[in-house]
């Protein structure tokens, strides 16, 4: 560790270098990503049907399978710099501490307040709301990491934010909760009996704790039946991964700067929106058969779109009032296990991922709570940051792939998404610590259960 | 917001731009800082004697009133990098906020899991133990802070780290703990059982949650008894400040690039560590007349030290165990009311920064908590980042102060440092906002009450 290094530990961007346009792999994907249906004609939804729902110029961006660029607007850009550039880190104590020939680098997106790659696209749906002149927008959370994004977002620029967060959640992380009441959120613990639609969910399930797609369905409807209010979504939407490609543009721009060309990409995905966005440039490159790169998805084992679910249209919430989309999904009523720490529990994956991963452009693999949650403490001693659960799975894939290495005696370069810190966390570090976290993996007969409420399509 | 700006949002040093030295502000001091006294003869201690309870080096850091500058270890740069330079940003949406001509500067030391500047310390501290191949040290923390600091630092150079946490703090905020266990400390509720000086004081005050001076005497305890363990204390001695100029001098460093000259330098100050390392090189340009710049340090009015505690010599703990201080102090027994949130809760007050405020260098104002709280919700909600609620207190002045700019026009320069984040302090933001907040300020006849406790020197 003593002599000087060549390449840096932290390599920042010069604002000058940071990302004027969001990169849109869609536009280089020959096989393009199934369109949204109506869930009663199962046609393709319309920009005119889906700007009931969502802001203008985020359906265009939505529904955009042509353009690879589009332009980061000017006060987007300005509040990216008030946390970004983030670093890409070379890991030097990481892979000192392994023994590996590798070398490990990662995007650290955990330096904001909302701890979390989130806000990268909370401050671009709260910009576009704004400038449609709506008075808020409505969403849901389930650890929190989106709601406080997005709280964040619309203080920035006054606007009304109406988070219904999944009960649990709400109940176990009263901090959470109250950061986004330090910017100014309307915080609702879902089930609620403020909508229809909660209502009747609690009625068929008294006692029920929430769950992601209940929230959605609950928050989809106040924005609808308000006039001035727009839905948003944290991940899974083509344009949510849009606005995350600044990962993966920053990535790439920091990483050309020093000549290094990775072997292998990253990320843990739920929704699939760090994911998307580390991995965009680096897809673009490979999809227009100007390089190779190896590129890894890693899921929870007790959530396993993926690697165990299929790819088919499905509902995205539970009330079922939400376009249907194509996807690798585990069916729109699966609940991960109690005992699943942390996010990465959304049924189903990002159509873009999901397309990708189909034409045999990304490999997927799935890991086990416990093994995560040792990744994350050995990360957490060597190299100063205590990562989030839903960032350890990558963490995890990283640190495994760097002791096969070892073992072969390669130096390969393995660049990982790091999405967000564990502040928040400490009941799921405490559970770890205390022997009391089980690896619970639905069954085959379960998984084929929820398969059986697929729509018809 | 829309041009673009010449001064960056963020100043970013180079790798290669950090300190290779820390700045020791007492060689350029006319007047030096009065000598640490043994409890018993009265005598300045030796260097033998200090020796005992801390580590060799340190100690030769604590009397070395002399050299300017000493060298940082490269192992100890090396860890610096994995967090450090930290930003200095240009805090273009408050100014926008506040409508002030002022130009408003922070140097933010809240990017690492410990959450504060305390890990420049830290690692350090943990060097140096290392380094004489001692086994463990053993030290105090009130709100966690610099626990988990020295659990980090600790846990990277493979010490033990044995750590009393105030009883109030180890019960409120339990999270905090975690993160230490997630590091390997050991960490104890104080007082305990565990020590003679705890048995003493739960003997004498039964049910008592604890204070810092309490932890302090048990920390000094277990290090004097223990074969191979030495004592650490995370802020006051001039060892932390000699450490801590690192801010400072990065600040001075990142300012220099854009030949910008401070008028206002203001930091919170609870013993001082953030404070003194902050201003060190500026008050060594002072101190020897090639510049001048206004030095304001702010502490709560619910622990006035500065603006109305005495300077006198005084037990540094509750246990009298350790050396004797010159300092402004409000007696070794003072604690704050129970209302009073977050750290910044010390009697006593660092010597080198005692002496430099008694001789007129530097200026002290005292602000009340609901008001600190509120300046944080503001800083907050423009500037993205949720502040400790120990370092707000020099959001609220340098606020005050660019209000003040407002009105007279003057396009001043003031630079503060933002010492820490505030994850850790909901509970805090939450009383805030509930108003179950007060603003006890002890009277007259209470402080003269402790005052009376002071050691006859």
């Amino acid at each position: 560790m003593s002599e000087e290094k060549k390449i840096p530990y932290k390599i920042y961007l010069e604002e000058s270098e940071m990302p004027q346009k969001w990169y849109n792999v869609r536009a280089d994907m020959k096989n393009k990503p199934a369109p949204l249906l109506n869930p009663g004609t199962h046609e393709p939804m319309t920009a005119a049907e889906l700007e009931g729902v969502f802001c203008q110029e985020l359906v265009a961006q939505e529904l955009d399978n042509e353009n690879p660029y589009i332009d980061i607007p000017q006060e987007i850009r300005d509040f990216y710099k008030m946390y970004r550039p983030s670093p890409l880190v070379r890991a030097y104590c990481l892979e000192e501490k392994l023994g590996t020939p590798a070398k490990i680098y990662y995007k650290f997106e955990g330096n904001n307040t909302s701890g979390s790659h989130k806000l990268n696209s909370a401050i671009a749906q709260a910009y576009y709301a704004k400038k449609q002149g709506l008075k808020g927008v409505t969403t849901e959370t389930g650890a929190g990491q989106w709601g406080t994004a997005l709280s964040m977002a619309c203080s920035y620029f006054d606007l009304d934010c109406k988070v219904f967060m999944v009960k649990v959640s709400y109940e176990q992380k009263p901090f959470r909760r109250e950061v986004m009441r330090v910017y100014g959120a309307d915080v609702t613990p879902s089930p609620s009996e403020t909508t229809d639609v909660g209502k009747a969910i609690l009625a068929a399930h008294p006692g029920t704790t929430g769950s992601l797609g209940c929230a959605i369905s609950e928050a989809v409807e106040v924005a609808v039946k308000n006039p001035g209010y727009r839905y948003v979504l944290g991940s899974v939407l083509n344009q949510v991964l849009l606005h995350q490609s600044v990962i993966g543009l920053e990535t790439k721009a920091a990483l050309d700067k020093y000549n290094i060309k990775p072997d292998v990409i990253i990320g843990c995905a739920g929704g699939g929106s760090n994911l998307g966005g580390l991995i965009a440039p680096f897809m673009g490159e490979k999809l227009r058969g100007e390089a190779d790169y190896r590129i890894i998805a890693v899921e929870p084992a007790s959530c396993p779109s993926f690697t165990r679910g299929v790819y088919a249209y499905d509902f995205c919430d539970t009330g079922m009032v939400c376009p249907l989309s194509k996807m690798y999904t585990l069916g729109s009523d699966f609940i991960p296990s109690a005992n699943h720490a942390g996010g990465l529990r959304y049924h189903g994956m990002s159509p873009v991922l999901s397309q990708l991963y189909d034409d045999g452009l990304m490999e997927a693999v799935s890991v086990e709570q416990t093994k995560v949650f040792e990744a994350a403490e050995q990360f957490a001693r060597v190299e100063g940051i205590l990562p989030a659960p839903e960032s350890s799975h990558a963490i995890r894939v990283a640190i495994d792939e760097a002791l096969k290495c070892k073992e072969t005696g390669e130096e390969k370069t393995i660049v990982f998404g790091l999405t967000g810190t564990g502040y928040f966390d400490m009941v799921a570090y405490e559970k770890f610590h205390d022997g009391q976290m089980n690896d619970y993996i639905p069954t085959d007969e379960e998984l084929a259960e929820y398969r059986k409420h697929l729509p018809q399509v």
